[in-house]
């Protein structure tokens, strides 16, 4: 695999990478610093080599950076691939995840720039590392949500597993449009879930929100999900993750104006508002105000052997 | 352990770094280009959670990568850690790593930047990446190695599966001493093994190469591990791998100076010589010339299933 790093490393427009050595050189001196994300998925938790094929696997390794990258306004410039390939029929599925990740890579020029390939007696673990610049006017962090402010978001929400978890078209362009359009006070990519993910911005800005909960999009996945499992399609668009789409708040009136012509192809929906405080409620159809579920995925330890 | 990282992110003294985002921002515009690298280790094939205490498999993971960063004439700056832990016991292994990764973070001064920390049911795996900058006057790279040139290595060779592989120190301040006193043809850190790294030079550069059996520095680990399994010291100094020691290139006029007065504490021998051609050859006390063993650690695929 790592040759065919080597092969397509030299080919990107705008990074000379020096591939071969100990690490690479990427011959790039991003004025503005540098945006670095990771992410490891291990099968049995992020996949299932069952269900899905080794490119969808590729492509989902390389995506959640990319989402990443964008939910702070960035431009994904370069990766690195680590991965621990089964060692009974590693070979084909190391060709399968590179043809996943090669073709999202090319779609948004990112130097696939290095990388460790193993191979053991374990399930298949890929772990992608991601370097990317901030778009100016600079980087979007989650903290710099105000209370009044707008909460909008991309796309729709819930029922992923269903299978755009494996898919998904990470929203660089989008966030990259957002962020030369307007004055982004905050965003975040969801991947633990609408509610989940909102809670972070709302942390780290030490800030209040109210969701309308007839305006957040909810997905056909999640209807289709609903009738099966009898939760409520907005439970599943609250609570599902791995949606990646994004997450932002804006000024009312940076609002209205991204509503009105959206830049590039971006589908906004205006799913809430920021409120002083620390509560996150949700108003209902008939106006009722109720705390928000806490829904969404966790990091969990069994109780710990010592 | 993600809340660790961020307790210490803020404190590296040069690079401010910007947590709890969807990506770390490095507020470092490095003007020579960035140095990356990434290696992934796993329980079983780097480690035994049996013979290995947590605080030294964390070692380990970050060192391994600062002895890359280190090869290429670099400083490391900061590092990125995506883990899988075990289920059951993960949080205190968790807390092992860490401990392991950042006493070697602070002795090196590399920010631990970000990560994604993970459970799951299968065995301990983890990954980090460093970035780092070019030390002038710039990177070394395994391809400038020419005919006539001295070969010079750090350290002793051989047995490191005895203990040196868990707490090695990466020859990160040998590297930037020698980088700052002499013009370095070509270098590299010795993983795989010294005869198989020095074969990596010797591709990048095109040219062949003699090593002197005299003076290749044997380890007291490999003489020890010969008495047990009646392979000579020499192929275990030649083979085992994980040395993590230098081997660099230089003319013979600047590799008389090193040799004469070392920067800094650099412990080099003179091991070698690079020829033109493309022969690899071993020199035995005899002054006989014979081609050096095909020694030293492979990927291997098991057949494809498909």
């Amino acid at each position: 695999m790592i040759d065919w790093i080597r092969a397509q490393a030299g080919q990107h427009p705008r990074v000379a990478v020096g591939i071969g050595d100990d690490a690479a050189l990427l011959r790039w001196p991003p004025p503005a610093g540098v945006l670095v994300t990771v992410d490891m998925l291990m099968e049995g938790t992020d996949f299932l080599l069952a269900t899905a094929m080794p490119r969808q696997i590729g492509h989902k390794a390389l995506a959640v950076n990319l989402s990443d990258i964008a939910a702070m306004g960035g431009r994904p410039v370069a990766a690195f691939l680590a991965v621990a390939l089964p060692r009974h029929g590693g070979a084909d599925l190391a060709r399968g995840l590179f043809a996943g990740i090669q073709n999202l890579a090319m779609e948004f020029q990112v130097a696939l720039a290095g990388g460790d390939t193993n191979t053991w007696d374990g399930p298949l673990v890929i772990s992608i590392t991601v370097l990317g610049e901030p778009v100016p006017p600079g980087p979007v962090l989650r903290s710099g949500a105000q209370p009044g402010d707008w909460i909008l978001a991309t796309g729709d929400y819930g029922g992923s597993l269903a299978g755009k978890h494996l898919d998904f078209v990470p929203r660089v362009r989008e966030a990259i449009a957002l962020r030369e359009a307007a004055d982004l006070h905050a965003m975040i990519d969801v991947s633990d879930g609408l509610a989940a993910d909102l809670r972070h911005i709302l942390a780290e800005s030490r800030v209040g929100a109210v969701l309308f909960s007839e305006s957040i999009p909810v997905s056909a996945a999640a209807v289709e999900m609903s009738r099966q499992d009898g939760r409520t399609p907005l439970e599943h668009a609250l609570g599902d993750g791995e949606d990646f789409e994004l997450v932002l708040t804006v000024a009312p009136a940076t609002g209205r104006t991204l509503l009105a012509s959206p830049p590039g192809d971006v589908r906004l929906t205006h799913i809430g508002e920021i409120v002083s405080g620390r509560d996150c409620q949700i108003r209902g159809a008939d106006g009722k105000l109720s705390p928000l579920p806490d829904l969404g995925w966790k990091h969990r330890f069994e109780a710990s052997s010592a």
